[in-house]
């Protein structure tokens, strides 16, 4: 059933001990998110138990809250309520088992399944912690600068530090308050900007593949064996290395699988539909970021993808 | 005189042709505040000259009002006022022959010298844009798309995309406000993050000489005679790149000003003071980013330096 903000602020001040569970793969918005209601549920005498199945990216353990995230359900402990953040699907959580309690899910993103007793939703919203920052603020509840940093970071990662679209006048405004409550920009940027030198040395590699075709349209990039065995998790970041070249509207990063099965991302930046392209070859995806597996080598792969992303550029 | 923003509007209203001055090797702030202010005159049918003596970088072109930037002052004209933003000092001006009318400086940099006839200065906001940003909204002036997005160019460059400490509420809400009435925060970033080809193959250079000593707390990386060619006037970019790397506390970029003359500069990030660091070879600058030359080879100035930063981490 899909609530308001003022039946979700009525159902974390009605319920008393909370099982917190964000998705595997976790990201900022959710880690920040998890953190913040966390804290705020102590600070308001409640329980809580937070859950990430697969544990918590390094980049975001400057968090100290992040130490409290666990990564399976506690035994012998009772719950009067779930709260899912920021999980669109059951299946994000990880399949974890779940006590026979209500659930709360509070998302943003509009695919959201509805598999929650109650589902507060704001597509409309940059980040679930947009959302949470917002009811914080409204229903009073106590912030401290550790929430507001937390906040700001679901805020900040989910909107590609107020680069992308979905930065509405809100999104800012809030982020605004969150920095006027104490939260700060530069500590969190400066931790979260820090690269680890395997990444620098796997985007060296990736960068030393860089190559074009259709008069510089189309870019492409490869991750062979070596750069996937070191960086295959967070694959996705370097196929910003082609997309960000001027000129570039098509980028295109060809991962290694195994020697006749490759991974390909897709970005476009205008007017190529990558969902379009990549549903070609069994993939799909959004308009300007999609993807398709092709059972072939990389060099292979390319040649066949190179003749249909030539067609539509 | 130093003026309040009230006084600051009362100019603006009450003088019909303008001379804005902008300064040498613009940035982002600069060119949006110059654009907006423009823009703004014209929708309130006041005339209006631009002029940055070096002209626009080309990376803030995308803004169409900065076609009607000029390099020199206009023969044969009548101006009853000039408006220098974002120049600390007269000097900032490149020494152009200014007509003998009264000056209003419209600024946010705390080193201000006064130079102008009306100073309106606020050293607590992160851009001249937010300044303008607020007179505008304040006081009703027409502000359309574009100069919504001229005004979000200059906060959102100044403040590092609401990175740096100087991002306070106020700067996150004023930008917040103007994409409420149209800035569209990926239109900017999208043309602001483009890179070229050719800087995109020096950071492979660069990239590909990035070492480490005391236990990868000073990070190394040099510019040859080639890198320096191709985009030497762009070079403290690259800093970045043994700046970024987790655990790096002191960075070194070298960089070839001939065989036996090396460009030296220097970023801390917690503890060491690189001014006294670059002082130690005749140079100079901020505790956190500082420069000096050294008359030997990269290698030699490599090693010379190597033994005073050793001593310093």
């Amino acid at each position: 059933m899909k609530i308001s903000k003022e039946k979700t602020a009525e159902l974390i001040l009605n319920h008393h001990s909370f099982l917190q569970v964000g998705h595997v793969h976790a990201d900022g918005d959710d880690i920040g998110s998890l953190c913040a209601l966390h804290r705020v549920l102590h600070a308001m005498g409640k329980k809580s138990d937070m859950i990430v199945c697969d544990g918590v990216p390094e980049r975001f353990r400057f968090l100290e809250e992040t130490r409290y995230i666990r990564q399976t359900v506690p035994d012998h402990k009772e719950y009067d309520m779930i709260v899912f953040t920021d999980l669109s699907n059951i299946e994000r959580g990880g399949g974890l088992d779940y006590p026979p309690v209500r659930s709360l899910c509070i998302d943003h993103h509009v695919s959201n399944t509805e598999y929650a007793d109650f589902l507060y939703l704001r597509p409309d919203y940059a980040a679930t912690a947009e959302m949470l920052a917002e009811l914080f603020l409204e229903y009073h509840m106590p912030l401290d600068e550790e929430s507001c940093n937390a906040l700001y970071m679901g805020i900040a990662t989910d909107s590609g530090f107020f680069k992308y679209s979905n930065t509405s006048e809100h999104t800012l405004c809030t982020a605004g308050k969150l920095v006027g409550m104490g939260a700060r920009p530069e500590l969190i940027s400066s931790h979260l900007d820090a690269v680890t030198l395997r990444s620098m040395k796997v985007y060296q590699r990736v960068l030393s593949t860089l190559h074009f075709s259709s008069q510089g349209k189309i870019g492409w990039a490869s991750m062979d064996q070596v750069s996937m065995d070191m960086e295959g998790d967070n694959s996705d970041a370097y196929v910003e290395i082609p997309r960000r070249v001027q000129g570039v509207e098509l980028a295109v990063l060809l991962k290694y699988e195994s020697p006749s099965k490759t991974r390909v991302s897709f970005r476009s930046q205008q007017y190529v539909d990558v969902s379009e392209l990549a549903s070609q070859f069994g993939g799909g995806g959004h308009v300007r970021a999609a993807g398709c597996t092709v059972q072939k080598s990389i060099e292979e792969t390319e040649h066949l993808i190179g003749q249909a992303a030539a067609a539509v550029i």
